[in-house]
């Protein structure tokens, strides 16, 4: 059975509608989700980068995340024919290891703590594919990178690309 | 540079050490390190499994370990010449994540949350060595597994052991 790596944040849940969330909350700023391609959280939302970096750190950012459409349902029909892995780079933020969990097991109960990784480098998973949004997590991958898209990776074209989980699944299960 | 994989739990950590503790705080009961040779933390305190499995999931049981003697000093020589991951199978227990992420900042602040992995399997995990003291993790590497001695893994022979970190410096590094 073909192994797929999946990222969590931008891949199946939805942390720029949750950046958009706080950046109305915490600074009073209407952000479109077109207003974030190819630019930083920081530069859309007109503040330091630490001011945006701190909401990573705090409890509850990543727990409130939606879930991106249509993974749900694609990833459960991946999961029959692959050996699915959710990878996620979060060990660079200690207290979103718990609400990941948490998340994973209210969103995607049918992915075991057993295939649940998370980590800071990727480039050690041993996968046949990895669906990532950060070209820094595909670029040294040794298996074959899937770049999904995201407002912020809109400017690579040397990746094979998905726009969504329709276009996954078509890619994976046709 | 090879990359070495290193389990946490019985390997820089001492559980063994904390189980003793809790046995006798907890039961009242006095235990040995000899006493675990080959049998089950609950077989040694004479209790049903179930209530040392929840001493797994309350908080500071992971936070209390004390380090496995030498691994500090080994490892960080060790990083000089190899490439150094913790593999830690720690999905399984939601409270242990942030706690194995302090306490290796507190005792291996050498190694950077790049290279710290909690997943549940390791078999996809792609490193030249595991040192580890679980059979179920040593079994599907595709590396070279390497048995670090446990009370628990005394009986097993087909893997290469060390016995201690001292032992794992000269297979490294002499």
């Amino acid at each position: 059975m073909k192994r797929i790596a999946i990222d969590m944040d931008d891949v199946i849940a939805d942390a720029a509608g949750r950046f958009i969330e706080y950046a109305q909350l915490r600074l009073g700023k209407t952000i479109a989700p077109v207003d974030l391609h190819n630019r930083t959280w920081a530069e859309v939302a007109g503040v330091q980068p630490e001011i945006v970096r701190a909401w990573l750190f705090e409890e509850g950012f990543f727990r409130g995340m939606k879930v991106i459409a249509d993974s749900q349902e694609v990833i459960k029909k991946l999961s029959e024919k692959y050996e699915i892995f959710i990878v996620s780079a979060a060990t660079e933020f200690p207290n979103s290891l718990k609400e990941k969990l948490e998340w994973l097991n209210e969103h995607f109960p049918f992915i075991s703590w057993t295939h649940t990784v998370f980590c800071g480098h990727k480039y050690m998973i041993q996968t046949d594919y990895l669906i990532d949004d950060h070209e820094k997590n595909l670029i040294r991958f040794p298996g074959k990178p899937i770049l999904f898209t995201a407002g912020h990776n809109m400017h690579l074209d040397q990746y094979t690309r998905v726009n969504n989980w329709k276009e996954a699944e078509k890619m994976f299960l046709s």
